[in-house]
């Protein structure tokens, strides 16, 4: 099993997307004051992190933890530089996402499952379904004048109800995610991977990328993985070695996917540990990790128990190298 | 900051020494009763691992989890092809393990750390208090017939005392563990790089599995990662890229350094997770994953409270693969 050669590539900079007050809150079982919401925002926001998820718009019957979106977007204090994104499942949801276009940005406008079989335990929708519905969300998005450059596709890396998703299969489903955006006149600009119940691992995350890029080469991939089996932070490495310069995390290690159908089912990949990676590499990320650390455990305090986040208990190299100076 | 190719070459197999009921119960506070420990060390021999460190034999009144160490060895059921080993510091310890020729193999008999501020917080000792120390010992191997072909360095990747350690400095400690077996007549096979205090990062696994390979290209890496970073698996595959076949780990992620100087210091990577791993890139390891996520549950049990691994509670792949056919 000897391997050809392989350009390692690592970036000069990436971007992160911070997703944990979004993804970390809604899966927590106690009810989070709006307040606490809005501290935890406005803590990341002082990080220099550029890009954060902070709330979804569902149907708080589903969702109750999150009843409270419209109010925390109200309440979070805007920071030069800093994008607020925020997600949303449906129709009703777009809409309440729309009354804040002053202060939000729409990132993510089209958005498919690799697996239908996901689809179908997670929203009762068929594949054609899904394309019904972010066809009538894309014409909404036009119509406000909002551009469809950015896609996600969820269970990306395999499905625990549809099994491996063959690389065919993936495609297929970005061609289809173009299709929905040159519906409006658009042309996607950047994918996001979501490796929703933790299926990817190094070699895949190459070879999934590798295979994205020789077809769309013009297009920026963001990554996103879930750390249920461990391999988030070995993942995320296997793509800065491909070059990949957009990463989702979730401070602390917040979150967890409600419906991944399992109790294991763990948050994305830790931003103190991501972004602790990036400065022992030499990547620029912008991101104050010391501050980062303090946002972290305000984010423990919010939730109220321990977060799975390494580098907030071991520490910053940076900080004992300084030390011993 | 673009990188040159570089070869990826994974491994076909690799050996994992299993590191959990040595490294894993030291650190527990509770003491945990002789039979406990003897069936953890039953149950890893059941997973199909071929080599497991036992105990150590320290002072009773430093490490009073180990006081038992006698009775565990006298105590586990050896199965044919597991090597047994063990743990000493010194000539004391040294002489103990020496009493269990039929039981135990010596596979690591010249240790040096390769930081001295490490050594001397550690142990109290010089750099060159350890070469004679480790000099004296290796003439007791030899006069005991055992050979002396493995060696270990600790800190070989940065100290929290030291910083971090320049690639020279590390070529000239294993150049004098290469002096120290020599003195008795033996040539190194094999070298044990131990990240102690969790300073490795991906890319400094390439650089300095590299400039051990360009120096002794015969000699037999193996890696031995702390996860106080987070960091330990992606430091795995970086070494697995480089086709490093040999590594340290602990069930459940037991364990944790008592001298590493801070209380976030987590264990070695994790055993299942490892597996896991090598499992998805088709790396053979001989060890049956759900029978290890068991012993990993019965580790759990023993210590009385849970352990960091992620596999344990996700699961693999292959289980849920196999149940949606």
């Amino acid at each position: 099993m000897r391997r050809d050669l392989r350009m390692s590539d690592l970036p000069k900079a990436i971007e992160i997307c911070e997703k944990g007050p979004r993804e970390g809150i809604q899966i927590e079982r106690a009810i989070i004051p709006t307040d606490r919401k809005i501290a935890l925002i406005d803590a990341l926001a002082a990080t220099g992190i550029k890009r954060i998820q902070t709330v979804s718009f569902v149907n708080p019957k589903r969702v109750p933890g999150w009843a409270d979106a419209d109010d925390v977007v109200r309440g979070f204090t805007p920071v030069e530089g800093v994008q607020y994104t925020a997600l949303w499942l449906n129709k009703q949801g777009l809409e309440r996402a729309l009354a804040f276009r002053d202060r939000l940005t729409y990132s993510e406008t089209v958005s498919l499952p690799a697996s239908e079989k996901f689809s179908l335990r997670n929203q009762n929708r068929t594949t054609e379904d899904n394309v019904r519905v972010q066809m009538n969300q894309a014409q909404v998005l036009a119509q406000q004048g909002i551009p469809l450059e950015g896609a996600l596709i969820s269970a990306a890396f395999g499905c625990n109800f549809e099994g491996d998703i063959p690389i065919e299969h993936l495609l297929r489903t970005t061609e289809r995610c173009f299709e929905i955006a040159a519906s409006q006149g658009f042309t996607l600009k950047r994918l996001s991977l979501n490796d929703t119940m933790a299926w990817a691992t190094p070699e895949s995350v190459k070879r999934v990328v590798a295979a994205i890029r020789e077809r769309w080469p013009e297009l920026r991939i963001n990554l996103h993985f879930h750390d249920t089996r461990g391999m988030g932070i070995a993942n995320a490495y296997a793509g800065l070695e491909m070059g990949v310069d957009s990463f989702d995390s979730s401070v602390g290690g917040l979150g967890g996917c409600p419906f991944a159908g399992h109790s294991g089912a763990a948050g994305n990949i830790c931003t103190e540990d991501l972004v602790f990676l990036c400065d022992e590499l030499g990547i620029a990320t912008g991101i104050d990790l010391e501050k980062l650390i303090e946002a972290a455990r305000l984010a423990e305090d919010v939730v109220g128990h321990a977060l799975p986040g390494s580098v907030m208990r071991g520490g910053s190299l940076r900080r004992l190298r300084a030390s011993l100076h």
